[in-house]
């Protein structure tokens, strides 16, 4: 008996979708909502916006923006007691990974009690959380439609995985237009983290034929649309095009979990507060070789949605050019960085890679690893 | 401004999953489940086992499985009544498109009260309808997962198209088991059917990148998998492809709705009882020639899903191998006949186009038509 599951949010995606929040929240059943958001995306007008469309439909917001890159425990904690003392019967995030997960612990914590690491892993989640709308303006992370909130447990220095069906949002609004607002750098780092979910969801143990559909066409809208993205921010075909592919690698890597790579940055990103998409480019490209023999066939695939022509190729030398296209893409966005060169220190190696071995995605990596196998990935992505 | 929606049931996957059967229905909150059939499936123990696994989680199940080939008004109101007095709270259908369409009708009217025809075309569902599981034993009809329910008007002798986001099921459990019961004729016919949703929701002007994908995956699963699965009934990889072609053609058309061919289906089959898979086999490739030259790219990437060599052929040619796959496909299970031979007097095609022309799912057809024109292209497929 081979049993899976998908779940998916409701999607609202298109330029101007935001205008849809008001009624969202409406339709949910919320009155008074959590606002999560951060400072850079409040700068940029968007949470003013998403404040008058909440009014128009009669729904007051609490809006909460004291974040970090990587969201750290105790943000979550604060935003418990404010979610509370505020009344609140609804979440919102407007914003990138971070506003977001923090809106889904928030979401868990109130609804459940208890602390964050009590739900540390799948599926420990019993009540079910007040209603949610999200908002992304990065096209990265994909916790708009996922199962997944990541949050860093900054006493361990690692971030914690908690997956549970009850973390995908009721309604996810995907308005590309709130990408214009991310610098080129942010743009490059978001891209490079959703592609790693499309790739790491494709080649999961854990894949089924729903969730590679959206794994392959978030790898080949990021190939085509990343670097335009990155170069111009006000190119919206891009833009969009980069929306919908962060959305549909969410939608892949929330029901077929990820891999080594993710298992591995987890414990950098809880250690040097990067961005998890740069550490990512470090690491990604090793993992794929690592994993590349276990399922070569699946590597192709990559390559061919990357756009490289296999025709005349056996399947191993096919699978090879997915890394080459991988390492090319990195390189050319500016993210081809070791990870001494984003602040890793060499003797921090030994402690993360036994952290790495207890993290939940490593469940599905393709190919088992030992602790010492994923010490020597660490090394050559040094 | 574009803005799309997309709307998933949780989704349930894979050869044993019926037994998730008890234990999800408790999760939506029903005790006593109105449970939708036909003698088909009842015969081959389904019903049986449903019952096992609703009762081994508590709940308990009201059948009703009076039902026809194309459902029918008098079918729902029947059902209804059946609801109400026996107090259930949830809905289940264990069955093909049939069952399925009366449970949702049934659901519908239960909720919302007044007749059918209140609520023929988009959105007209106000108030939410218990809570549903669906566990399709065809793989055709998409309707485990679609937003549609198809009812035949036994006065006006066509069929309603009521399509509304309340019409999505909680959760679809497709257990591809569930088809060893189907015989050869049944399940080519169903196949015809899930092939028609995949290629009209693909060339449909409401289609996105997400319906795309869901879209193309359903023909290409179909062209690989239909002829094998008639040939041997008890081949299950093709049983488990041709239940997930179904599922991810559910997803398509449901978000993308369909086009000219079910907009002319629709009339036919509320005047003469035939299966509908087989009027679809009748009708598309004559609407796939109608279409071709507003979208040929489109049907250029048909071809390919289909497995044919475009290579060195210019758009047009190659779009036009995508009606000849589909025609190959056809003749080969046997349902190559016009609808002449199926039943269809030529008297009836006036009146017939006349009644298409008003059907929702012909404004999503990808070449406006005349009255005139439809007439045209019943005449061909005659």
């Amino acid at each position: 008996m081979n049993i899976s599951k998908f779940v998916a949010p409701e999607i609202i995606f298109g330029r101007g979708s935001l205008s849809q929040l008001g009624e969202s929240v409406v339709r949910i059943g919320a009155s008074k909502v959590f606002l999560v958001s951060d400072d850079g995306v409040i700068n940029a007008g968007w949470v003013d916006q998403a404040v008058y469309y909440l009014r128009a439909a009669g729904v007051e917001a609490e809006i909460f923006s004291s974040l970090t890159t990587n969201p750290k425990d105790f943000e979550v904690t604060e935003g418990v007691i404010r979610y509370r003392e505020a009344r609140c019967d609804g979440i919102v995030a407007v914003g990138g990974g971070s506003p977001t997960d923090v809106a889904k612990a928030v979401a868990m914590l109130a609804a459940n009690g208890g602390r964050l690491q009590d739900y540390e892993g799948i599926n420990k989640i019993s009540r079910p959380l007040p209603p949610m709308v999200i908002a992304p303006s990065t096209a990265g992370a994909g916790s708009e439609v996922s199962q997944f909130t990541i949050i860093v447990d900054t006493v361990r220095k690692l971030k914690m995985s908690i997956i549970s069906k009850s973390l995908v949002p009721d309604i996810a609004i995907v308005d590309p237009e709130l990408l214009k607002s991310k610098d080129a750098k942010l743009a490059a780092a978001t891209g490079i983290d959703a592609l790693t979910h499309g790739i790491e969801s494709y080649v999961s143990l854990a894949a089924t034929p729903l969730t590679d559909i959206h794994a392959l066409k978030a790898i080949q809208l990021i190939s085509y649309n990343l670097v335009r993205a990155v170069a111009d921010r006000l190119d919206m075909e891009a833009n969009a095009n980069m929306a919908m592919a962060a959305l549909t690698a969410g939608l892949a890597f929330s029901n077929a979990i990820l891999g080594a790579a993710h298992a591995m940055t987890h414990q950098v990103d809880g250690l040097i507060d990067q961005h998890h998409g740069e550490t990512n480019a470090s690491i990604l490209p090793h993992v794929m070789e690592f994993n590349l023999h276990t399922c070569p066939d699946r590597f192709r695939d990559i390559a061919i949605a990357m756009g490289k022509d296999v025709a005349g190729l056996d399947t191993l030398a096919a699978a090879e050019l997915s890394i080459e296209a991988v390492k090319r893409l990195i390189a050319d966005i500016g993210l081809d960085k070791g990870l001494a060169q984003i602040g890793l220190k060499e003797e921090f190696i030994p402690l993360l890679s036994r952290n790495a071995m207890k993290d939940a995605c490593l469940v599905t990596n393709p190919r088992s690893a030992t602790c010492e196998e994923i010490e020597a990935i660490f090394r050559k992505a040094m």
